[in-house]
């Protein structure tokens, strides 16, 4: 019950912080100090970019996890919404920490690999988002997942994310001291996002828990990686477990994603293709070329949702 | 004193456990009965690929934060080593959630950012060590990081490395249970690396404590990120209860670099440059053909261990 206590005095904090004169509000009252704030892992800077004039009439961020999927999905979202072509900017080319490209009103990031990795190209884009004034922003994970009970190939869209211990509370340590954060799944955009799974798709969609883990091996049961003390038959136990307790998919972003999409008032979504079903194995044994199909299930349902959020 | 009792416990039973046959030993006997082990997320195998014949000769594998700078460490190793100057081939090109390159026997990796990412390929690159035969190796982390109180350029050699409440503690969740993996620093190579440090050196090299944390703002007590609850006084206490403590640099990924060198019982040491004194400040303002420079002093000192030991 203290998180949900602390969550309401969170957002009433919030409220009273808010600087109402834009749509995607400022959460940090020290920014309004900073004449020219770098955002460093991006090459980007409110002072040396005309931020506004950039990416003013952005509406949809799209994050995951490599360069080269968000370089596609952006061409892909230019076709969609009939802007041409032609090879996509990477905004971020001065660095190679984060690629970041724009379609239209739709940003397309990668976020590497974990929550650490995320937490800070996810800050600097609601600081650019903030510093351009873009008002009414959605925000979408489409990453990749293993899948529990689901046919490779299924899109997840996350009703609920939760830790390695099924709390759905994303911890942070900020000067000494544990600070918990509550990742509150935006159910409307979830449901949303669900009642636009038609029934010829070529994908399942379904809608389901997600368990966040810090690390791809052990944190996610495996018995495959450098180090394991655990046996197949603990790992089964684990994995039906999970199952029971509604787990659908595992990866290693959408706690920190949903609880800071949460925190800074902006709508955001979980959409995840299963590239496996753990109880059939550890290892992804599917082909390349099939895998890269699977791939593109959550960008197609995340272009279906942009495309009639904008009345295409 | 429990983290220690586990600690010996964990030791003999590594000892139980390894295969005397190879120097970098197993650690997880699961992988014996995997005809064809995918490295899935450096794009090699154990079956497809000839690892032996490829990465038999490797002796020292260097990991840092992004592909570019690994690639550059590559062909500087590679004159350093008089092997030519040959552009650097990425063995991971089919993929783009890591880099790898080498030279000579000098593996150059790229981890991303934050342990989550690190766990990754850290894992992937001890098996492929493994599989490959390697013997006596030696890992380094070569990267950048905040300094607390030392002129920015510095070079700190880690002699311990905690968590933000100060721990020399990696923390994992495992079936749902907390496991707390202990983060001993190997002094004697701590040691070796500070004693070729040299009077007349460009750079600062000092031993230190580094705080690994897992974000970049909030984490490292940055007032400038997207969402901030602490003022500059608070942050400012902190970082001097910080340097009280001993602690010189702040990154995020020393503590489960550190901790995995000593569970797979592998030499392992952190070589960080600092970037800024976050006495002055929370924004990088150097401009970006020093920071570059800065960048090359870690990797210097590490060249001149591998030269040392190769006895060049």
């Amino acid at each position: 019950m203290d998180i949900l206590e602390d969550n309401r005095a969170y957002e009433t904090a919030v409220e009273k912080k808010c600087i109402s004169s834009c749509r995607v509000p400022l959460h940090n009252q020290n920014l309004l100090s900073i004449p020219n704030d770098h955002l460093y892992h991006i090459a980007l800077s409110s002072g040396d970019n005309d931020l506004r004039q950039m990416f003013g009439d952005v509406k949809f961020v799209c994050f995951g996890g490599t360069p080269s999927r968000m370089e596609k999905f952006a061409r892909f979202m230019s076709r969609e919404l009939g802007l041409g072509t032609a090879p996509a900017h990477n905004f971020a080319g001065n660095t190679d920490r984060y690629a970041l490209y724009k379609a239209g009103p739709v940003l397309s990031v990668s976020h590497g690999i974990g929550i650490p990795s995320l937490s800070i190209v996810f800050q600097e884009i609601v600081k650019l988002v903030y510093y351009a004034g873009c008002e009414d922003v959605t925000f979408f994970r489409i990453g990749t997942s293993g899948g529990i009970g689901l046919e490779p190939g299924t899109v997840v869209i996350s009703e609920s994310v939760v830790n390695g211990q099924l709390e759905p509370i994303y911890k942070q340590i900020i000067l000494g001291k544990q600070v918990e954060r509550p990742a509150v799944v935006d159910q409307d955009l979830a449901q949303n996002l669900h009642n636009l799974a038609l029934e010829d798709d070529r994908y399942k969609t379904v809608k389901g828990t997600t368990l966040c883990a810090d690390d791809f091996y052990e944190g996610q049961g495996r018995i495959d990686g450098a180090f394991c003390e655990h046996d197949e038959e603990e790992k089964m136990l684990w994995l039906r477990e999970m199952h029971e307790a509604g787990v659908t998919n595992l990866e290693m972003e959408s706690l920190g994603f949903i609880a800071m999409c949460h925190r800074a008032n902006i709508k955001g979504a979980v959409l995840c293709v299963t590239l496996l079903d753990r109880f059939e194995g550890d290892g992804i044994t599917t082909n390349l070329q099939l895998l890269h199909e699977w791939q593109t299930y959550p960008q197609m349902l995340a272009a279906r949702f942009i495309k009639s959020t904008l009345g295409l």
